[in-house]
């Protein structure tokens, strides 16, 4: 009898070549895959919230397949994370009725993206955080974060590379925050696309260093040009924090 | 002119083999000592507070060496961070008496330990903790805690492979507390045998669930047997976290 499993898991970017599936790269998706296989005799393709890129983290990450196996549910999570690599952890399997899909059914995603703001990088962040040595204007930041908040064409928010047509999405909530040394973005919405979260963290430290105005944002949505907007924040920053159904 | 340049740096101990230099293995005092002889044609002696095992971290050791350099003494953290690997920052250099040693002159050492305790690991927590799945008493952890307070004997807490003769020393203070699912034990003391803060952890672990009293501490000291404390906690869970002259 099919059965469509739902996961959710955890895992560091750090040395793994994004999420999806590419011939000789480390990918998360191969991993699994790999797993799954290893565990039911049958190869499954695996469906996910959607792709984080090379260095990115998940916190949570939403992944289901369909399978033949009998396994029961509760046993999924230690029995594959018995076989996958150590920076992978699956912490929750879930029975699911068949037309469930981790992707399509996305309702909001959240994303924590991190900055360590101080003269030296802390050595245990240096692979969860963006190390910026150069004051930066919180205030004005999170005036800035209230730009983005309800729907907008991201067009300018988004890699060149990006394939879908509509880049209208709609932003519920972006809080940022200072910690310590550390500085937290957090942005929940309904998609995001390519490159979405670190342009959008590149732009703001513009704003934050003084080098572009914060009522530039508004300009930057109607004229829908990538190259108007700040640089792309590296993958290491960012989290994968939360995928809401 | 001889200076006596005072470092202090933090590392990741995930990839070395140690503090110390071996032959063929990499080690956090032949990094030191290769960028500095890079920086400044010259090899030295790199002396440090002491050393810390294969897979323990340090957030802050201390370490001296003797060089002809002229190099300000403001320079010296930039100048060999941009040599050294990315798992060591050196976060300040300071010049002291040519008598000023970091391993005879400490006063205290501060060590931090950390368990992680919940069914799964968190992935990004799997190389700075200790997992363990099953519940711990932490009330009885506490209350053990007490009895390794002042001078005692640590024969019983320390490696069978301890050179040193005198195994008495002091602890000036020992901690344990739980914070979401992590348990911090953070212990000072005038300084520490091979393996010891590690068995202390151990022990009390095995105290926590149950399969030991914690009277038994006494006649641990009394009876100078390794054999009798617990097991020796994994060094990833360990870190040396501050040296105080």
């Amino acid at each position: 009898m099919e059965r469509n499993i739902k996961l959710e898991l955890s895992y560091d970017g750090t040395k793994f070549h994004g999420f999806q599936v590419q011939p000789n790269q480390r990918t998360v998706q191969s991993e699994i895959e790999k797993a799954i296989k290893e565990l039911t005799g049958f190869s499954v393709n695996l469906i996910a919230s959607g792709r984080t890129d090379a260095g990115v983290h998940a916190r949570k990450q939403v992944c289901n397949f369909i399978t033949h196996s009998s396994i029961p549910i509760a046993k999924w999570p230690n029995a594959l994370n018995s076989i996958l690599p150590d920076d992978i952890i699956v912490f929750s399997a879930e029975e699911k009725p068949l037309q469930f899909h981790s992707r399509y059914d996305v309702k909001r995603k959240t994303y924590r993206y991190t900055i360590y703001n101080d003269r030296f990088i802390d050595v245990f962040k240096r692979h969860y955080s963006w190390h910026l040595p150069y004051s930066l204007n919180i205030s004005e930041m999170v005036e800035a974060s209230h730009y983005f908040l309800g729907e907008h064409d991201f067009t300018s928010f988004s890699s060149a590379r990006t394939e879908v047509k509509n880049k209208v999405r709609t932003i519920y909530q972006f809080d940022i925050w200072k910690e310590g040394k550390e500085i937290y973005f957090q942005i929940t919405g309904n998609g995001f696309l390519y490159n979405m979260v670190r342009i959008i963290v590149g732009t703001i430290v513009e704003i934050g260093r003084g080098r572009m105005e914060k009522e530039q944002i508004l300009r930057l949505f109607e004229e829908k040009d990538r190259t108007l907007s700040g640089l792309t924040a590296p993958p290491q920053g960012l989290v994968l924090w939360d995928v809401i159904y």
